[in-house]
């Protein structure tokens, strides 16, 4: 474990005004030998569903005892309160308003705090910016201390949103929606390897793809199998299977979108 | 304080090219033990005044003894000096270009030098490239010797605008222009809490807010706090009042970009 | 040195998905004490020649005993092998793709071995995302190690491109294309100071400059000696020379693309 306690970032503050570097800046006055480490801050404004999703699909490549801020936060200064949830190997500082809704599917939760302890925050706390003023210092502090409870009162009634999943419609026969379009134009789809087995090839065991644009017809392992222009399905590195073109963009040539339904049938 | 000095930069080099990671290493070349955090690279090139700004809303979230690099540098390579200024907390590395005039507003100055000492400088040095070959370099040595004074002779002299103010135009009634338009499309005004109070609920104590697009009528504490679509004044995390618009965006929906003026009229 | 092995990345992952910030966490997962440092994750999607050339200009800024991340790498996953590569000062891991072609020009090769040795890698492999299971954690580990050989066989037919040479048509009379345009819309050039020497006075020692759209006809030494809106040609801070013009876009005046020739009649 590493001397320096990684603090990741996940927000929609946008990297051209001072926002990310005023939430950098926090963290560090809090604790200088914090090790800040961005995964994104640019989810769409106010996109706690992409944001949930942008976090699930990064935060297990970092090191046990990594705290991870996630603030996409439209309610700030509302009734929404701030919560620090600890699961088996990471920490995680956020507005309670479902951006965590993924980590509540995928890990089980050892403990969650309300963000009470005013002397953890930057003074004076601002109506509009907790990501600087008690997301920021509370994940700064929590690397100094490691001991959740020390934040708040515990609690257990968390806001989530049930993630997309895969509706079984028929006998062998699953649709679920596209969640996240990439910046290859791939889209990625809410099935998983629960849902559709990869056989020996390592190509996913479907025999039918259906989009709104009709039928994908090529099964792939990697992004260079399907010919060049051909829309195809495979395993993407999120661990969901995507319909991706090779060297093109699914979501401009297919007009397929976040939301829209993708058609399994499996052999 | 750490026992890694922070260094943070603030550019228009922008993230696409090799200009910010040319900069970044720099700064390490001279001293691999420095912290090298981002404020943004994504000024608008050239904009001095837009430099200046962001850099004054994230500097002081930023730990004692951190050495601020800004470099937007439309006379590189010409006669405009560089300058490494100290104030009761931190250090400012810049071209004196004006890019400190917010900080020369908020923070008593302890001492500036000219940038002379050339064998802190990358070598050779280019006309056209004085971040990776002046300023990095120079912070990364600072954030080890830390004294300015190492650097180049003393001088008073310094370049700086006057950072937009409210004017008053009669008793009560204030105008004073837009100074910077956020990711989110908040417009923020140069006016602050020692222009406006605010009462007891947290409201700008303002009876009128006039604007190109007519009266903002909705006063607010918090984003969420306007009815979703109607515009809305509020004292925003920059300290500094905004025309803000919950779930929209003020810029687009009421046409109030940099410089144009909103007029106020006090309670 | 630093007792912080510096990590750099220059990926086409962009910033707005979980890639950026996977890669980063898989780097920090085998060895949490990397200061991973991004150059760019913002490449033209698959552009290899492109981030080869951005390598090129920013990696010799950083310390000694570097480790850069190169990932661009549209053959993900098919028969295209990854490589380490070291060079007297740093170390290059990157897919044998090419990517590294400007290094091969710039640097003696040390060594290099093929990434074999899977007990290095993050498990599962996934066919899509080396940059994560293979490129990353072998940076980590070579970061710890220090010793290329831990990670495969010695290779020695390493895949590389000519990068782009200026042709010498007539006695002084040399053509190049444009080989990137950087934010500032400046035309970056495949001519140095081998083809074109400086005079006296930092100018470019040139007759005649030739370009799709006519002659240009200002020599300068920075930007600003150019009179505003004029095209010009100076030597850049990447160590070529560039077609600029002072406060505008070269390339959208000119319609000066990646590509385009470029013609110099020297003095």
């Amino acid at each position: 474990m590493s001397s320096r306690r990684i603090v990741t970032l996940t927000t929609d503050y946008g990297t051209t005004g001072p926002y990310a570097g005023s939430i950098r800046g926090a963290i560090l006055e809090s604790n200088p030998d914090a090790q800040v480490i961005d995964i994104t801050h640019d989810i769409s404004r106010g996109d706690i569903r992409e944001a949930a999703f942008v976090l699930r699909c990064a935060y297990d490549t970092f090191p046990d005892g990594t705290i991870h801020v996630v603030v996409v936060d439209p309610g700030v200064g509302g009734s929404r309160r701030g919560v620090l949830v600890s699961t088996e190997r990471h920490y995680f500082v956020a507005p309670d308003n479902g951006v965590l809704s993924y980590i509540y599917e995928a890990e089980e939760i050892y403990g969650a705090v309300s963000l009470q302890e005013d002397h953890f925050f930057r003074k004076p706390v601002s109506a509009t910016f907790h990501g600087r003023d008690i997301f920021g210092p509370v994940a700064g502090w929590m690397a100094r201390l490691m001991d959740g409870g020390r934040f708040g009162p515990p609690v257990s009634d968390l806001c989530r949103f049930d993630p997309p999943r895969p509706v079984e419609v028929k006998p062998q026969a699953w649709k679920g929606p596209v969640i996240h379009v990439d910046r290859f134009g791939n889209c990625i789809t809410c099935f998983t390897t629960r849902h559709i087995p990869l056989d020996e090839n390592g190509l996913p065991h479907v025999s039918k793809v259906l989009t709104v644009a009709g039928e994908v017809v090529h099964l792939a392992r990697t992004y260079g199998d399907a010919p060049s222009g051909t829309p195809c399905l495979l395993l993407g590195g999120t661990g969901y299977f995507e319909v991706a073109i090779n060297g093109g963009s699914a979501t401009e040539t297919l007009g397929l979108r976040v939301g829209h339904e993708v058609g399994i049938i499996l052999k």
